[in-house]
């Protein structure tokens, strides 16, 4: 992946256009193109910093980093009080994981081989577990979307505190449950390299600089969300929803599919299922306290993206029952992200 | 199916009644009753014309001819403006299908064996694909009726149009997946008479002929559609979506019945859901397409119809995913298929 | 479980209270300390006297009297007019079923035992009855919550009653499914005492003993629910899908969480789905007859009991997919469960 190294060179020029005040579209897609290879530099420093830790430690903080990015982006989009853009990207990252990320390694790695296997055990739990979260979140969402909103206004938030408790609690009980009690049933190796390529000095450095300047420019695409939105005319809802998941994920999407082409499917359904249900059951309960510091924000989803979240997790576990994937299987996940993605722009 | 034969009968008869003005509810009955022994034929003749054309320009036409009776019966209810009932028939033939189809198999084949089994690979297959084109459709659906009507009649039309080229470009794409990439997986036999019956023009002639009939039939049947309606004070929808599917695959709905008595239950919940997936991937694009020379008709199915279609469709997934049926599932679909019924009925 | 025994106390105690007129909170839970163990009762007299009458009527009583207590306190609540406790205990009852006593039991025996196993066979039959009966009670109120109500009122105590005596009938074809055409494949074995305790004549007096006594609790208890909620500002919904069902299943909780533990995941399994589906087969149409008698109750659910209800059927059958369970698998049915606690509570 060396043309991720060279995409390094649109962190200056993000910095030029700040200075000098570009335009909010330009910049928007300047910082994008910045931002997808410091989240690929932090996820290799941290995959490093891994081989010195051991693999508990390593795996605990693979899957704490793995959606820093997003968690980044978000934070500042909280900041800015643009609850609506974080919600959608947090819907947006679980829908685009399941339906573009699973789709397109599906897809292509179909082409490849005729079929693809997976531990269907492993991906069953993860799926089964992604299902039992999404419920959750939806529960207090659909609730609240029947009742009338005069009566809610005060006991909604409070009621989301509540949620993302709930949320934290099982995500660190399941951290338990795969790095402790049942850490034998998720023995996918991931590492192959037996060594690391850097010192734990540069590994450590590497990860402190790319998440500061992944915060920099976050600071940046969000500042730039507002005026694009109103000068080319894309809802701000679409681009929380479909725009900042995919330079969010980017990185991660990328090693989805190159495993694929691998045929290592195992790896990317778990990246796909995985990465889903740590936005749900970690990255959403934390923004949930973040807003605390600022104004607020509820945990409650509207119509659109809870019906999208159903719908994405009800098609994880058909997927993941059968433990085979083939390139139609690919063809139908995209075809369905599609559908959405143009629905979402057309209203 | 000698009776089906017989039954020819009522095609002259409602020429005679269609010069003679006979009054409406006769006419959709006699209609019917003429329309089911023609599609019976036409199903023939395509079988015929596949012993010349060889088996994949065969399945080619058996997949496309296997609902021309559906597509022809809407094609009038479209010209003549019937949009509810064309799309309460498309609904109404899934959930047929899948409830009262297979449903009536499964009680019958059960009844004979105590317990029948099916190639679930195949049928897995067809049902997550069923599942993905299902939430395809109820997509634009759901989003349009949380959204403010006011602000859509302009677009919609443009997003129904988009959803229907997605829906045949995957259609083509699933004849390439199990005529040519995957053909080996779908080696159900369906064909066991090794030899044609008729000479290869008969069967040609015989086609035209069917389907010209069935053409002028359709007419009748749904210029009596709405002066029936009123005279008994049958709703529209309740044509649309229970009688027009029962007459429209009663043909199919019988050879589905008399695989199950043979125990050939692979090939009866092929019938069931591979029709149920035409009937989305390909009907339902082409009366879209077919609109545009008339009134456009969107694509948005009304939360009766959504919620039937997405509970038929849970249910086919949940039966497919155990390879076996007996006479107790049966009886449950049926139950479902009623209240369903009695539902539309009271309501 | 002696402690029952000595909680047979609270009988005579409430009816002190009754007759002194103690104040409504303490009254409730006075007689649902004593309900409890006046329904573990009742279970222990059917169980001795099916050894009296052999498996088949065994298996059949076992079957009525599992929900008697449920049935009993509802129909006290019928009479009293409180239709929306009534549904709400319906809709609780499936809900704490699946998602609290499943849920406890896979805790309690995954802290034991790291995982535990139960007949896929047996569980997916049931898993999937439940789900066509969920979705055959769902369909009704759906189609009425999407209706002008002013359309509505004069016909759907009609549909009610048909939606009824479908569920009657396909649970009377379910006794004759699981005992007599398929009773070889629910060959789990309960009882492994090969003798009876109790003469039948002990039995058959403890039944009735215990049934009078569970009526004339409930009667207490259902007369001090509104005046508690009112005192304590706790919603008669609250009561209704909270407590209620854990009072009328307390018994039946405990035996799948001691079967759990003994690691007869099987029969715990079995209860919970077992019972639910009891539930929405036999105690719900027989409570839509018996309000024929006093005012007629609709079988329309609210939107809460039926997203409540058609989540908890799917995780069921999730669950019942994978044919083991865990700690972990546990955990998040409570945290579904608590979630729907908390947002009942808090709404």
């Amino acid at each position: 992946m060396k043309i991720l190294r060279y995409m390094l060179i649109f962190v200056p020029i993000t910095f030029v256009g700040e200075f000098l005040h570009w335009e909010p579209t330009l910049m928007f897609v300047l910082t994008a193109l910045a931002i997808i290879p410091l989240a690929a530099l932090m996820g290799e420093a941290t995959e490093e910093i891994s081989f010195y830790s051991g693999p508990k430690i390593g795996g605990f903080l693979n899957a704490t980093f793995g959606n820093a990015t997003e968690l980044i982006i978000s934070f500042f989009a909280l900041k800015a009080g643009l609850f609506e853009v974080v919600k959608a990207s947090i819907a947006g990252s679980v829908i685009g994981n399941i339906l573009l990320v699973l789709g397109a390694s599906m897809l292509l790695g179909g082409i490849k081989y005729k079929s693809q296997h997976f531990n269907q055990k492993v991906i069953d739990n993860s799926a089964s577990m992604l299902l039992f979260a999404v419920i959750g979140l939806t529960i207090p969402a659909i609730f609240m979307h029947t009742l009338d909103p005069a009566l809610l206004s005060t006991r909604y938030e409070g009621l989301s505190v509540i949620v993302a408790v709930i949320m934290i609690l099982i995500y660190i009980l399941s951290l338990v449950f795969s790095f402790y009690t049942h850490k034998d049933i998720y023995s996918v190796d991931h590492s192959q390299e037996s060594s690391p390529k850097w010192s734990i000095k540069k590994a450590i450095a590497v990860l402190v600089g790319a998440t500061v300047l992944i915060g920099l420019e976050s600071e940046f695409l969000v500042s730039a969300v507002e005026p694009m939105s109103e000068a080319i005319g894309l809802s701000e809802f679409f681009v929380g929803i479909i725009l900042i998941p995919i330079i969010g994920n980017a990185a991660e999407h990328s090693t989805a599919i190159v495993m694929a082409l691998k045929n290592k499917m195992d790896v990317a359904v778990e990246i796909a299922i995985g990465s889903s249900l740590q936005i749900i059951l970690f990255v959403t309960p934390v923004l949930i306290f973040l807003s605390l510091l600022f104004t607020p924000m509820s945990i409650v989803f509207n119509e659109f993206e809870l019906v999208a979240l159903v719908f994405s997790v009800l098609i994880a576990n058909r997927v993941a029952t059968d433990g085979e994937s083939n390139w139609m299987e690919g063809v139908q996940l995209l075809a369905v992200y599609l559908i959405i993605a143009v629905a979402f722009f057309v209203l």
